[in-house]
C-alpha cells in the first residue's frame, strides 16, 4: 500500500462507518454480515490520492499484495490493448467498487490502471493485514475471503462468456475472409 | 454432491491419505500445510464414477455447489464452443487436480462438461461442508479459500491473457478483411 500518510480507518470514525456500509454494497462483498464488516474495517488503511494519481499501475510488480474499497471520488479502469499506443478504457468504478484484489491474494503483477479522476479517498487491505485478521478473526476471514472468491468467480464467468463471444466472432470474421479469398478468384 | 454412494473420505484411510497428498500438489491446493490438508480431508467425501460418465455437465443448475478433488484417474474438460455441435476439448485432468470450485463459491451453473475417460475416484467438499468447517475450524477454512482464490485468480490471469490474444488476432483479422475488400475493387 503507498506508504504516503497511510493510516488505520478507525482514526476516523465517519469513515470507518462509511467503509463498513459501502463495504456490503453489491458491489462489494455483500455476503458479509455487519459486524463481520465491521471487523474487516478494524484491519483497513485509509488512502488518499490526488485527481489524476495512478491508484495502481499495470505491470507493476512491487507493493501490489492490497486490495483498495473505494470510499469517495471516480476511478478509470484502463489495460493496455493490442497496439501499446492505445489504452481500452474498461470502466470507471466509485464508492463501493473494490480493486486490486487480485494482488491481495497472489502478489502478483497489477493487470490493469487504475487512475484518480477525481480526489480518492479508499480503504485498502493489505496481505500484512489478511495473514494478522487470519489469525486473529479466523471466522470472519474465512466469510471474507468466501465473499472475495464469490466476487472472482462472478467476473470469471464474465470473462468466460467474453472469450465464448470472441470465439463466435473469429469463426464469423474468418468465414469472411475465406468467403472473400474466394470471390478474387 | 451425486448421491449415489457417496461417503466419508475418512472411511477408506489409504484414500484418505492419499488425498491429504494430493490436496497439497502444485495443481490443487499446495498452501495448505499437511495438518490442514489432513483437516479439509475430513470434510470430504467419496465419489465414483464408471468410464464414461458426465461428473459436471455445462449448465447444469441443480447439485452445482462442490467441488471435485480428482484422486485417481482421467477426466477429459469439454465446453460447448460456438456451433453447438462442435465441442472445444479444454484439457485432460488426472489426479491432483480440482474441479468445479466455482460452484462451490456460487452455486452457479457449470461452465464447463467434466467427463470420466476412465473409472474416477474422487474427494468432493461441498458447500454445507465447507460452511461446517468455517463454524468448527475458521483457520483452516480461512487458508483454504486463501489457497482456492489464488487458483482462481491465476485462472483469471490465464483467461486475461487469452482475451488480449484473441484482441490481437480480431484486429489482424479486421485488417486482412479489409485488405482483401480493397483488393476486390
Amino acid at each position: 500500500m503507498p506508504a504516503n500518510g497511510s493510516r488505520p480507518v478507525n482514526d476516523t470514525p465517519d469513515l470507518a462507518d462509511l467503509a463498513t456500509v459501502l463495504l456490503r454494497t453489491p458491489t462489494a462483498l455483500a455476503q458479509l454480515g455487519p459486524e463481520e464488516a465491521r471487523c474487516v474495517v478494524d484491519y483497513m488503511r485509509l488512502v488518499a490520492f490526488p485527481a489524476g494519481a495512478i491508484m495502481l499501475r499495470e505491470g507493476d510488480q512491487a507493493r501490489t499484495n492490497y486490495l483498495l474499497l473505494v470510499l469517495s471520488g471516480e476511478v478509470t479502469v484502463d489495460k493496455a490493448d493490442a497496439s501499446p499506443t492505445e489504452v481500452l478504457s474498461l470502466s470507471v468504478l466509485g464508492p463501493g467498487n473494490v480493486i486490486g484484489e487480485m494482488g491481495l491474494l497472489d502478489g502478483a503483477p497489477r493487470s490493469v490502471t487504475c487512475r484518480a479522476a477525481t480526489p480518492i479517498q479508499a480503504a485498502g487491505l493489505s496481505r500484512d493485514a489478511l495473514e494478522l485478521l487470519i489469525d486473529e478473526q479466523p471466522r470472519v476471514a474465512a466469510k471474507l475471503m468466501v465473499a472475495l472468491s464469490q466476487r472472482m468467480a462472478e467476473r470469471m464467468r464474465a470473462l468466460d462468456d467474453q472469450l465464448g463471444m470472441y470465439g463466435q466472432l473469429t469463426a464469423a470474421m474468418q468465414a469472411e475472409i475465406t468467403a472473400l479469398k474466394q470471390a478474387k478468384r
